[in-house]
């Protein structure tokens, strides 16, 4: 096993000085929308990490692709870094200029381009978030699922290939990114893919830009799929006497193939965090909330099916959340699971784990993980997408207790080293970012990170494409 | 546009001779397991394309990952190509030996490795066909949904990216590939991915593989997504009164949401010949061949629903197919399309297009196709897998009369041109081969393929896999 990179040791990065030529031809060519002004640079220069570094040296905000396409054209010609920024969203240290160079602001290319309602594809800017998305095409009767908890750009959301709530039924950005604009390490603008549904055209280069954190190209337009709006949603939250009987209901729903929309677990700690800061009134026990999509006749037979699964399992009666406000409500709190759970221990920080195992091991690695941590005496709560087999633990360390910080990352390498040895993976949906480049080798071996380097060489020989994340060159 | 490679004039392709060093230390490895009998290469020198290409130059029938490990590193330090054989039923060239070389059979390679019902996975190595993999895991109650007709090996269904009649509700090869194993272009083995169902972690290099059409590595092992046998199976045709009417019902359902499992089209030229080849009574005219899969609630609501559509536009009652036989004949009988349609016109060969388009240009791509090719008076027929927005074209020729090769492939190169136009693909599941290079720099670009190229040569920088498909170097 490698171990990680500790929060709190970053690996020292050579930083890559924007010439002021360059710098001189930015202000030129972009005006105010290129600041070197510290206080929008500290803004670009974080994300939700643990972790700490210099600020990029300049932010230009872009408006389009051509913009996009100058810039790098620009950094390319001086081997500056570049690093794509939406709404800094990151848990994994994506945003962070550990090199220097520039951060693309891509928050402003927030344009829905067009719409296909009759072919159920929508094609956006890469700035859009996935709440304006929904909210902008909510006429046409359709709906776009993926759903990370945060308010993500569309952009951010592919480069980590996220997915969330609802991926249980609707699959992660994986699945459904049609097709992109991306702009290349050399500047050149090129197009992955078509609206067709399904292509055996070539390498898949579009899947080989989702999930690759900035480190190839920058994405500026985005096409996706979108679903009808479901004519019947019901939601529920069923309390369990333990996570095991929650997790052996999931297991069950998932083999016997219901279409669930949503199979999220919260543990004790995050009802009780939620209880708290959504003034909710939730029994505080491990707990699933689920929601059901389909039509009146098939959504009342999968919760039916449900229902007598979770019942052998010792689940508690169902609560409805059958109107849209009630809905509304009960993910609004499962969305602020993280800020509530930073509310149980003021001044503290998240650290997130993201193991994702296939679904039969999911009992085995949860309940393992649950004893461990307890064991630690750390402050915790878990949330999962259980549907998935992907769970998090969030550890509340305090900042200034380093030993707080070690257990933590010990832990994570106890869980990771469990959840590979169970067949899974390291991250789910966060990505690899910083902080977990010594798992993607003890995932994958070496020989495939070697190859993922090699196409990084290939396409990107400068390095300049958010250099650092993912393995180190 | 770039004209298409005429199906009868190929380029020249240099080829690179087998030095007696290296085709001495195959049959020392190997035996007899390493063939130059010619009655062996030629089986491996030719598809189900209408090319004529010289055979390879010795055939090794690999029994595990380790053989063909060992074959391509042999074949690296010689700078041999190497072609990755199943059982033969590519459309586009994709085994033929252009540049020489060695044919690596995999057909021996037809274990399953290993089956997880619990967690809807299988491991099968490469020349596992998916008729064997259904019938082997037939009692877990589960099964692999992609049915691209022939009985193809998963590994050849993985390196054309196929899908079939099923793709409409399950996906492609694209989404229900989980991990791979590879034999890079140096000899070394690879892992891509692992079981869980779904990862962050890298680079997706399972699907840079998946429609990679042997050009960048050997598959020898592929993970899969299963499915629970649906509880209620059933299946229906319906006769209309116009290809229009047949193609607006499969609109409105796609559009609705109706999770059918298979809607195909058939023309009444495909119609007559299934008749005549399987001695059927289906009313000779446009036909929807159409599966629902679920509870039985949920099917009896999806049928009542598409009977509702298909009334609208005309169609007339459903006839059904609801006992498991009765389904097995209607769909052998599809599945027989391709040779029923040979025997309309004995000695003929068949000629056949992929375009694949956005569901609402459907019928404007297919009605105008439609056109065209009765105007040109080739015999054809036309099959599709209409709820994904892609059908075949398929020319039934006279290889003697080369004018009708040529207005073939006139008709083709109009049909791509429409598809693209309409924001379509020229190939859904076919791949590209040696026939659609021109078609695929039309679709991506220039920009694009060279990206594609650029991977190719990081990857396999001796040009030694499968060379001469998808684009020159």
């Amino acid at each position: 096993m490698n171990a990680p990179i500790p929060t709190h040791v970053l690996p020292t990065f050579e930083r890559r000085p924007v010439p002021a030529v360059m710098l001189a031809a930015l202000k030129k060519r972009f005006g105010d929308r290129c600041s070197t002004a510290m206080a929008v640079r500290e803004q670009h220069g974080r994300d939700e990490s643990p972790f700490e570094v210099p600020p990029p040296e300049v932010v230009v905000f872009c408006e389009c692709t051509q913009d996009v396409a100058e810039v790098v054209t620009l950094a390319a010609e001086h081997a500056v870094p570049v690093i794509p920024f939406g709404v800094g969203s990151s848990l994994e240290g994506h945003l962070l200029a550990v090199q220097g160079g520039v951060s693309i602001d891509l928050g402003r290319m927030a344009r829905i381009v067009s719409v296909q309602p009759e072919d159920l594809t929508v094609t956006v800017q890469a700035g859009v978030t996935r709440e304006q998305l929904n909210r902008e095409i909510r006429d046409t009767g359709l709906f776009f699922p993926i759903d990370p908890g945060a308010n993500a750009t569309l952009g951010g959301m592919s480069a980590t290939r996220a997915s969330g709530t609802n991926a249980v039924r609707y699959g992660t950005m994986r699945e459904n990114v049609l097709a992109l604009t991306v702009v290349t390490a050399s500047g050149e603008v090129i197009h992955t893919g078509t609206r067709a549904k399904k292509s055996s055209a070539g390498y898949d280069l579009t899947r080989l830009f989702v999930g690759s954190e900035g480190t190839l190209g920058v994405m500026t337009e985005i096409t996706l799929r979108l679903y009808p709006q479901p004519e019947a949603v019901m939601a529920a939250v069923c309390s369990f006497p333990s996570i095991e009987a929650a997790v052996k209901t999931t297991i069950q729903v998932i083999q016997m193939g219901v279409p669930i929309a949503r199979c999220e677990l919260l543990d004790t700690n995050a009802v009780r965090a939620v209880n708290k800061h959504d003034k909710l009134t939730l029994r505080e026990g491990p707990m699933l909330l689920m929601e059901f999509h389909g039509t009146p006749a098939s959504v009342k037979e999968q919760v039916a099916t449900v229902e007598d699964i979770a019942r052998e399992q010792g689940g508690m009666a169902f609560e409805w959340a059958s109107t849209p406000e009630e809905r509304t409500r009960l993910w609004t709190a499962r969305h602020h699971a993280y800020f509530a759970g930073m509310q149980m221990r003021p001044g503290c920080r998240t650290v997130t784990t993201d193991t994702c195992v296939p679904i039969s091991h999911l009992a085995e690695c949860l309940l393992a993980t649950v004893a461990e941590v307890e064991a630690s005496g750390l402050p915790y709560y878990i949330v999962g997408h259980v549907g998935d087999g992907n769970f998090h633990v969030a550890y509340l360390i305090d900042p200034t207790i380093p030993q707080e910080r070690e257990t933590a990352e010990q832990l994570n390498l106890q869980l990771v080293q469990r959840a590979l040895s169970l067949d899974g993976t390291c991250t789910g949906e966060h990505g690899i970012g910083l902080h977990k480049q010594g798992f993607l080798v003890d995932e994958t071996g070496e020989g495939a990170v070697e190859m993922m380097r090699t196409v990084k060489r290939a396409l990107d020989p400068k390095n300049i494409m958010n250099p650092g994340k993912i393995f180190s060159m």
